[in-house]
């Protein structure tokens, strides 16, 4: 992987990402933006016990911007920058314009409960130069090199003192509320471990201590076992319809090895995951003869600076819809009580993703 | 409140509730549909450590039907029943046709995860026979008979061994993913506590150990004493965004005094709990002129025959609009970390909603 790092005239960062050298003529441009300086800031939610993040600057955010305007389309001229210069490279990461949290934040004022500076990393991920494709669309080599660009990412923002959890994840589709469509992916960098992975990582690791193995490594096993909502598989890497399943089209795309971090990942199981992933995300997209709406997540360990044994990095994909034409909408039972309910089996789900025809990816 | 226990002719149960005593004459009714026995069951999410329902017969229930399809308006004739009786009564609660909770469950087959049956019950809450109208849109008399209902299900249910705890709820609008229009809430009544429900548990109990106080009382102290988020403000009731809003409008709509389940409010407390809900929703819908889509939420204690002195029975409103034409979407930091980010201050939000004029109810 060739990497350069450069840094926009509105001083964020840029890094570009590709197989091949890159020219080293390019030079980082932005589009126009009146100067701002982000400063979100944290509640404590004492009921919940849990941080909200504020940032009242992201309501100006740019919201379904048509083709042209697009501010992760490569720059056309001089006169019409954008977020991505001109040239050869296959992907970009650069600073969030309207991050949720930041570096740099300073003391919030104070409330009737806790508040902090909402400290921490927003990364954008274009994941291609090219507007009309996406995650799932692109060459095998390219998601490979996609998934080691989200792996160093990890390894630079999660070596930061201050960033306790890197969290990459892609959001699909106007369903999931898009606001641009070029195809991209985000990292949030937090502060804190989120509740979401606290409650995983408290799972996981109850079950090492008793097991002394991964509890993911040993739900993987038992899912091959069973075989019927495996729906990929290479020597090193699966995808399935997990048995607990909470939303009707959930899979989750793993490799076979334990590993706490992405980047610890050979290049050939690597390239196994990319394989499967883009198997799974071909296959959605089939289905019903359009794009496939979802969130895809990589839970990898915190970086903390603690060993992480019982952590088994792998992505999660939600997929909005129930059938063709339904959403699952989350309502009463999931936001207020935390309980999911599925109206399908995950077996059958699995079976209908199993039966869609799709190349055999190498 | 008088109340009348009817069966329906497929045997679930009909509750009548009305102002006025109801005509013994009235006779259940529920509208054709195949005989099915529906059997939820639940499976162990180990990753998460929680339970997912699993409803695979709820696939089939009713969508957006048009309005003379709709098996929440009254009965027209006997030759076209529906699930409401002919006849003067104020409210109507029956067993949902399309439960995801069932007392009947039998054992699931065997699989990778622990099983269960999904023990528990649904109620539909029809709130009025008016097809036209909204809970915010009632008289003050009827929403306290409303909660009176709530108050009493929940002690009905709670008594039972088998039901830990019970969660009424409205999901209102589309957006929220309604399907159907008439004005009713549900409510959910597990065989174990919800893990939302166990977390404010959680941060309840250690603040009451550690002040003597209820957490949420403390809370609406604080608020009071700040006064900017205050919409609404009765000698025993308020309304008010919470300092931790996740969601832009939240709103959350409280006895001052701390009960942990609503049926301990004496009428008096009621009735201003009844008129601060009403107020609360009416600037919803005057805001923008149109019908304002949330999903509102009654938090009680668990019913697990354990004193709940920590517990504070309170409403929570979660409205899905960020501005009047963008949604907030639940995305990757949200759904994949459990962190909220909102784009907007609580006090802004309450702000324009203190401005928006509505009658003063009495």
């Amino acid at each position: 992987m060739h990497c350069r790092e450069l840094t926009k005239p509105d001083g964020r960062a840029l890094y570009l990402y590709s197989r091949s050298p890159i020219d080293r003529r390019i030079v980082a441009t932005n589009p126009p933006h009146p100067i701002s300086k982000p400063n979100p800031h944290l509640r404590w939610h004492p009921l919940r016990g849990e941080w909200v993040v504020y940032a009242s600057h992201r309501q100006d955010r740019t919201f379904l911007p048509p083709k042209e305007y697009s501010p992760l389309a490569v720059s056309r001229s001089a006169e019409f920058p954008t977020e991505l210069p001109q040239g050869e490279y296959d992907v970009a990461v650069f600073d969030n314009l309207f991050p949720s949290l930041t570096l740099s934040g300073e003391d919030p004022e104070r409330e009737i409960v806790s508040t902090r500076p909402a400290r921490g990393h927003c990364d954008v991920v274009v994941f291609t130069q090219n507007p009309d494709t996406s995650l799932g669309g692109l060459p095998v080599d390219h998601i490979a090199l996609i998934l080691e660009v989200l792996g160093e990412r990890t390894r630079e923002l999660g070596s930061r003192k201050d960033i306790q959890y890197v969290l990459p994840f892609e959001n699909r589709g106007v369903e999931v509320g898009v606001t641009l469509h070029h195809p991209h992916g985000q990292i949030y960098s937090y502060s804190f471990i989120p509740p979401v992975v606290a409650r995983m990582q408290k799972m996981a690791k109850e079950h090492f201590s008793q097991h002394h193995q991964s509890l993911f490594s040993d739900l993987i096993a038992e899912e091959l076992n069973a075989s019927r909502r495996v729906i990929a598989r290479r020597a090193s890497a699966l995808a399935f319809v997990p048995v607990c399943a909470r939303y009707p089209y959930e899979t989750w795309v793993a490799p076979i090895r334990s590993v706490p971090y992405l980047y610890e990942l050979e290049a050939s199981e690597r390239r196994d995951l990319a394989i499967t992933l883009k198997t799974v995300l071909s296959k959605y997209d089939r289905m019903w003869n359009r794009p496939f709406p979802y969130l895809l997540t990589l839970y990898q360990a915190p970086t903390d600076g603690e060993p992480h044994p019982e952590a088994h990095s792998h992505f999660q994909i939600y997929p909005p819809y129930r059938t063709r034409d339904k959403l699952k909408f989350l309502a009463g039972t999931e936001l207020a009580a935390g309980v999911f309910v599925n109206d399908s089996l995950p077996e059958e789900k699995a079976r209908e993703l199993i039966d869609v025809e799709c190349p055999v990816y190498e």
